[in-house]
C-alpha cells in the first residue's frame, strides 16, 4: 500500500479566440498533468501560449491534446479518416504545442488524444498504431496517455513508447474494461463519495467494480479530471486531498 | 568575383486537401531552399509531410513559411493583428513544420514569412520584431529570410538571428529598396534576360538599377523563385544554369 | 415629444459549437431587433437556428449580422479585402440566415455589418457601396443598419435602401460624428445615468454632446445594446424602462 | 422510345480561394443541371458567384450541393453528426447559394448532397429524412437529387418533395442497387462504350446489369457526370451527343 502514486490530468486550453471554456487557472493547482488543446478542436495560438505559461507556473506537466480536425464539433464527432491522415494530424499538433513550450524554455511530457480520436483509437488498432507512430516519430520520449486496457495502450507498448493507463472516477465501467457509453443510463457516477471509492479501488487494488457488479483488473496510472464542468476545481481539490489522505502521492507519470 | 554564392528559394507545399498548387517536384531539383506552407494559407498536414519528404530527397533546406490565418485569401490579404498575435501564429506554424521534419529525422533551416505577413513585416518594425522574437524563442539557430534592406532584416539582426537578405529577379525596385507594387506599371520584369541581368548585378556587384534608373546597393543572399507560375521549373533551371555559368555557386545560406 | 420611437438592437447568436457567448435569452425580452451572427465570426448553423427561434418567440425582428471571415479574431480585426470580396461575403451570410428564417416561416428584416466590417464601412465608401449593393441584390426590402451619419448610411440611401441610423449610449462621440476610439481615454460612458441622458438627447433633440463639449446633430433610429457584457440584460431592461417612461416607444424601424 | 428524357448533372464551383478545381466552363455547354458547392467542402463566396453566373449564361439549372463541414477532406470523409446537425448544415448551405442566385435574379432548382453526406444519406434513413426536411423547410419547390432507389429518394418522396433519381454511367452496380464501392475491383467502368450502353439501358429500359450479371430495375432521371477528371468536357460532349442520337432529350427534371 505504500508508494502508491497517481497522476491527475485535466484537459485545458480549450478556449478559442473570443470564446472561453473551462476555468484552467482554478484547476491547475490540483493536477499534475495538463492536456493542452492544439488548435484542431480548440486552443488558438494565443490560448496555447497562455495555457503553457500557466501550467509551467504551477509545475504541471505539459501534454499535447491532439484532436480530429473539427472545430465546429469540438473534436467529439467521429470522422472516418485514414490512419495516415490521423498520423499527419497528430504530428502537426504535437509540433505546434512543442514550439509553444520551447518558446517558454520547456518541453512536452506527454500526448493524450482528444474526444472522438481518443475513443476511436481505444478500439481501432490501426488508428492507435498510427497515433503512436506519430508520437514516436516526433519525440520518442513522450508518454502516451490512453484508456486503461485499450488498444491505444497496447499500441503504445508495442511501439516502445512509455504508456500511462488512464482511469475515470466519474464514469462507470463495462466488463470488457470500456467505459459505459454516455448515452446509457448509469454511465456517469455523480456521487462524489462513490467516485472517490472507485478511484481508490483502482489505485490501491488495481480493480474496479463494473456496472454489472463484477470486479475487473485495471491499471491506474493517471486519473482524468474534467475541467469544463461547474465545480471542477472544487472536485479536483477534494479528490486530491482524499487521495493524499489515503497515502496516494499525486505526481505525474 | 570568386566565391560568389547565392541561395535559390521557392515557396512550396501550398496545396490544401483536394486542391493542388504549383509543381513542387519539378522545381525542387533546381533550388537550394524550400519555404513550406504550415497550414495557415495552404499546406495541410499531409501536404506538409509529402513536401518535407520531397525536399529532403533533393537535399533542399527546409524552411517554415508562416502566414496570417487566412486560408480563403491565401495569406495575401493584410490582417490588422497585434504583434503578439503575429508572434503566436508564427510560433505554432514553425512548430508544426518542425515536428514534420523531426518525424523524418530532419531539422528546419530557416523561416520566411508568407504573403501579406512578409510585406507588412518589411515595413512595420513592431511586427518584424514580433516575428523575429517568435523565431528566436522557438529555435535561435533558424535563419530569418526577409526582403533585402527591410525592417525585417534589421529586426533579425537586432535579435541576434542569422538573416538572409532576399532579392527578386522578376520584380523591379524603387529607390528606397522596396519592390515596385504589383499594381503599378513596370512592377514585373517579364524578360528572362533582363531578369538574369538584374540578378547577376545584385550578386556580383551588390547593386540593382531601380525603375527610376538609379543604382542602389542591395545584399543578395537568396533569390526568390515563384513556383506557382507556368514554366516555373524551366525558369528555375535556366537561371540556375546561367548563374552557375557565371561562377555563382548555388547553395543555401 | 410625441410619437418618439426608437429601435433597440443587440448582437446575438455569437456562440460557436461548444463555446457560448452572451446571454441572448435574458436580453431578448427587452430589445426590438436582433443582429444574428451568420457563421463568419460566430454563429454555427445550430446556433443560428436556435437564435432565430428565440427571437421569433419574443417577436424581435431578425437581422443578418455579416462579418469579415475571421473566426479566430471574432471579426474584430481589419482585413484588407476588395469591395467585391466584401460583397460576396455579405451575400452568402445574408442567405444563410435568410434560409434559417425561412425554415421557421419567417423573413429577415435588416442587415447590420459586424465589428471591423462595420467600422471600415463607416469610413470607406467603396466598401460601404459594396455592402449595400449586396443587401439590395439579395433582397431590396432589407433595412441597412449603420453608424449614424457614416458613409454606410449615405451608401444605403444612395442605393435606395431603407437605412437605420445607429447610435450608442455607452460610447462618446467626436466632433465629426465618429465614435471615440476604444483606445482613447473617455471612449466608454460607464455611468448608467449619463448613458441614458445621451440617448434621450439623441432621441428627443437629435443632438449629442461630443467629448469636446460641442453639440452635433445626430439621427437616432436604433440604439445598440451590447449583449456580451455582464449585466447586459439588466442594462437593457433599465434603459428600455427609462425610455418608455419618457414616452419613447420601443419598436423596430 | 419516344419522349425519353434525361437530365445531365455535374458538380461545379468546387474551387476554393486561390485553388482551382475542375473545368466548369468547358463542361457547362453539355449539362442541364449544375450542383454548386456551398462553402463547406469547396466553393468560397466568390466562386459561388462566378459559378452561378456561368451556369445562368448556359441556361443550366442551379442546384445547391451541400456537404459535411470538412474543407480539409473535401466532404468525402464520413462525420458522425446527428440528423439535427445535418439539417442545420443543409439549411445554411442552401441559403447561401440561394442568395447568390437571388443576387443575379435567379432561383435554385434542386439540391444534391455531396460526397460522404450523399453516400451516408443513401443508406441512413434518419439522416435522409433530416436532409429532406431541411430542403422542404427552406423551399418545398426544390427538387431533391439522390441515388436511384436509395433511402434518400424514399425520404424525399415521403416528405412530399419532388425527387430525381440519379444514375451513374461510370460506376458498376450491385444487386441491391447500390454502387460498387470504389475500393473494390470493377467499381469503375472505364470503357466509354460500355458506359454509354449502361446509360442507354437505364434510360430506355429502366434496367441495369449488375456486376454480378443480374438485371435490376432502376429509374434514371438524372445522370451524374464528373467534372474534376481529365477529359471531363469531352466525355460530357460525347455522351450527350450519343444520347441525343438515340432520341433522348437532354433537359433538367
Amino acid at each position: 500500500m505504500d508508494n502508491l502514486k497517481l497522476d491527475l490530468n485535466c484537459d485545458m486550453g480549450e478556449s478559442y479566440g473570443a470564446w472561453k471554456m473551462g476555468d484552467d487557472l482554478a484547476v491547475l493547482p490540483f493536477v499534475s498533468s495538463a492536456n493542452i488543446a492544439c488548435g484542431f478542436h480548440g486552443g488558438d495560438p494565443g490560448t496555447m501560449r497562455k495555457t503553457v505559461a500557466a501550467a509551467l507556473k504551477h509545475g504541471v506537466a505539459l501534454g499535447a491534446h491532439p484532436s480530429l480536425p473539427d472545430l465546429l464539433g469540438f473534436g467529439r464527432r467521429e470522422i472516418r479518416l485514414s490512419p495516415q491522415e490521423a498520423y499527419d494530424c497528430v504530428v502537426v499538433q504535437i509540433g505546434a504545442l512543442a514550439a509553444v513550450a520551447a518558446s517558454q524554455g520547456a518541453r512536452l511530457h506527454h500526448v493524450k488524444a482528444h474526444g472522438a480520436l481518443y475513443n476511436m483509437a481505444a478500439k481501432d488498432r490501426a488508428l492507435a498504431d498510427a497515433i503512436c507512430r506519430a508520437v514516436k516519430d516526433v519525440d520518442p520520449s513522450l508518454v502516451l496517455y490512453g484508456l486503461a486496457g485499450s488498444e491505444l495502450i497496447r499500441a503504445a507498448q508495442n511501439a516502445g513508447l512509455r504508456a500511462a493507463q488512464e482511469v475515470f472516477g466519474d464514469r462507470s465501467y463495462q466488463s470488457d474494461g470500456s467505459l459505459t457509453p454516455r448515452t446509457q443510463p448509469g454511465s456517469m457516477i455523480e456521487d462524489a463519495d462513490a467516485s472517490l471509492q472507485q478511484v481508490l479501488s483502482m489505485v490501491q487494488r488495481q480493480r474496479v467494480t463494473t456496472q454489472q457488479g463484477v470486479e475487473i483488473e485495471v491499471q491506474a496510472d493517471t486519473l482524468c479530471l474534467h475541467g469544463d464542468q461547474p465545480g471542477a476545481a472544487l472536485f479536483a481539490q477534494k479528490i486530491r486531498a482524499a487521495l493524499e489522505a489515503k497515502g496516494v502521492k499525486i505526481a505525474t507519470v
